[in-house]
């Protein structure tokens, strides 16, 4: 999934395009109605130079630019870039050293997807729109504890997703979304932009999942086999969706 | 219904207003609000050249053109366009073959339609904004098997609209619409265009109904004397709505 | 409530300012989002002439230009335009013979009001929102039945509208609204654009009641006297409301 | 919170800034879709001036302007301007004088704030997105009595509201939100500007709250713990979210 590698040149020029990938995340939140005020926030990673791009903390999208993306290291101290970075910076820096094959993330408070982390439910995949994006129900984690708290709440808002992810023996690979208790959701993909289209399409299935299963309460999530006829459509080396490129167009 | 007969030159041409055609009710299903992403893609049929001009797959709505409309025969095989046509492709060109006189099909995710199809349930019909335009209630297939899953997926897929009509015995002249199982919706008319329109209209009767009945649980479809009532105002040879036009202005 | 009465030379010149009064109004619907598709049509009457114009039957909101209004008597009969008239001019004119002082009228299936329609059941007024413009419950109509179908079908519908103010003992001047059971709203005002501008506060008061009843659905509507203050804040003798004039700016 | 002092040059120059602050916070009100109609109505204080700027009655948004502003002291008198203030005016001075801190106030009739007021029920904090904003479930009052109603309806209502966080001990700086019974919902802030963001975010969990309470029936609140430290990153002290300013970029 790297994305080439970052030479002294491109580094010593400000991670223009990795600033630039992450802008276009962001916007694509604000583009898909997905935030509200300064809600939100999506970042880019160049796996080589170690080093990732994020949205500033608390500033509204419209007075956004490429130039004002905060790049941190994976530990989430600033390496460049004059504003504070946002205030998630560690959930997204501990989540890119958990999932080592992830190029971007982003986090909404988008309706559908923070209701049913409200609700503290996962969503369960009931059509074939869920199952070509999500393979399986998306996972919500356990509510943060007091000892978390006070540890380090964003570090520990990641490692809930984690922990999550291996209790419930998740493969972040084939599911790019994870709701946090109580807060709202975060989504991954191969690229910031990625990560971007994976909240929206989230937050389709979230809007229909509700509304379905207020038509049939009792409804459970479709079989497995179609789980998988959908999901391996799009993804995998047997894929025949699009135009035969390893990123959607 | 026939659209009048492609000559040689058209032919030679390579279907320009046919693509037209197809190019504009894929852009329809967009303005609507009926897809995200790359969901959906209708289609447009030559009954007289047997081609059918289609969305290519996982193209944006947005880089989409007239000229990347994708010919293909009634079995699928490309005829004209450098592009993969829609990954449904198989299952729209079984629908034409079927249903003998529509001339153009839509297929969205759009969201209150795809939650009765994740609920598997029929949308009743439960008012006259309904009877405008379905003849009853809205069809829901059975879910696809395992079996058919692996026989050939997006074939079946139009098998399971064809059976469900047939076991309810519907007549698909009076019911441009059918709900696939955990899937979507699918709907057709005269040109590309009317069944894009029938899938916008398919949204709005199927939103009604939802609230409807979290309004009113026990409510049951309206009688038929008050459907036939307001579908044969709009169609059939005794129709006054309109400026006597076959086709909506 | 009478807007000039309509001399010879107004006459001879085609009932302009009433045509474009009319225009406005189902602009208005389009505009607030009340339609879509050639659904929905609003009309303005002209008391001193026994006029009304009308928007054309089946004609889309984009295509519609005020000289397209079609103006008949108040039995419905053409009296000037080249376009047929709404499929629902007769219960327009019915309307304005039973309602003797409003000045316009409209229609829609707009969703939240139309949803309440379907479910057959009077919107509730739950709160001073709905006491500001709907001096009550919105009453609904009883099911039209086979005969009034035969009879005919849209004259019938008025008289629904009718028997169901007069069996509820309600007075339409403090009541612009009805719901036609399993059809949809109509509105009406003094003047056509605030019949436009009743069906927008109607979709409103619909959309809330219907949320405020799933959250408490044991709620019943407000006290009199709340509703009275409210109501009579805006209208009548003591309204002090807005800058003194009779309409709405 | 006082935002400067109004000097007489000022003050001859027609409180031209409060004016523009006011102008500001309803238009706020318009493009974040919270307002129909005439409905809604912002305003903004000078404290040393003892000065309010208000909407005008029943004026639209389209034709509002900073110069429209009506001026009034803090007993709700007309200290400058042509037109009526608003019929909502005597609520506003009354918190005003009540809330000591605030610079401004926002009123709208919002879809899920105004349904939660009409269902009379505090909305629960059920999540961060809540924490973020409000300092616990946002309060409703009593229904207003008869006599009240008769006293003086406007002047009560803030009386409603007073009353509601002094029997419920909610302290209004960390609660910027009531909900009056039956009625809406009222919003302040250090600025009319963000007395308007505090109703976008009201609407926001008024929104998400209804859906994960379906979801869910028997959810109840967040810990303390966890409202506690969203509320605190972004308020008081120790907050770090933003860039370290006082109020919102």
């Amino acid at each position: 999934m790297s994305r080439g590698s970052a030479n002294m040149a491109m580094k010593s020029k400000g991670y223009r395009a990795l600033r630039e990938e992450a802008y276009n995340a962001n916007m694509a939140l604000n583009t898909a109605g997905l935030v509200v005020g300064t809600f939100g926030n999506a970042s880019a990673v160049d796996r080589d130079a170690g080093v990732v791009a994020i949205k500033p903390s608390g500033v509204s999208y419209d007075s956004l630019r490429p130039e004002n993306m905060v790049v941190v290291d994976l530990e989430g101290n600033v390496v460049e870039g004059t504003l504070r970075p946002s205030s998630d910076t560690k959930t997204h820096v501990r989540l890119y050293r958990a999932f080592e094959e992830i190029g971007g993330i982003a986090h909404t408070h988008s309706f559908f997807a923070t209701a049913w982390a409200q609700a503290q439910k996962p969503i369960p995949c009931l059509g074939t729109t869920h199952a070509d994006y999500f393979h399986g129900p998306v996972p919500v984690t356990a509510v943060i504890s007091d000892a978390q708290i006070k540890l380090d709440y964003e570090l520990e808002t990641a490692e809930q997703v984690i922990d999550a992810f291996r209790k419930q023996k998740v493969d972040y690979r084939g599911m790019p979304a994870a709701l946090v208790a109580a807060h709202g959701p975060f989504t991954w993909g191969n690229s910031g932009e990625e990560a971007a289209f994976h909240a929206e399409m989230l937050e389709l299935v979230a809007e229909m999942a509700w509304i379905s299963l207020s038509m049939a309460p009792t409804l459970r999530g479709i079989r497995k086999s179609l789980m998988n006829k959908h999901y391996l459509r799009k993804h995998g080396r047997d894929a025949y969706y699009g135009q035969g490129r390893s990123k959607l167009p």
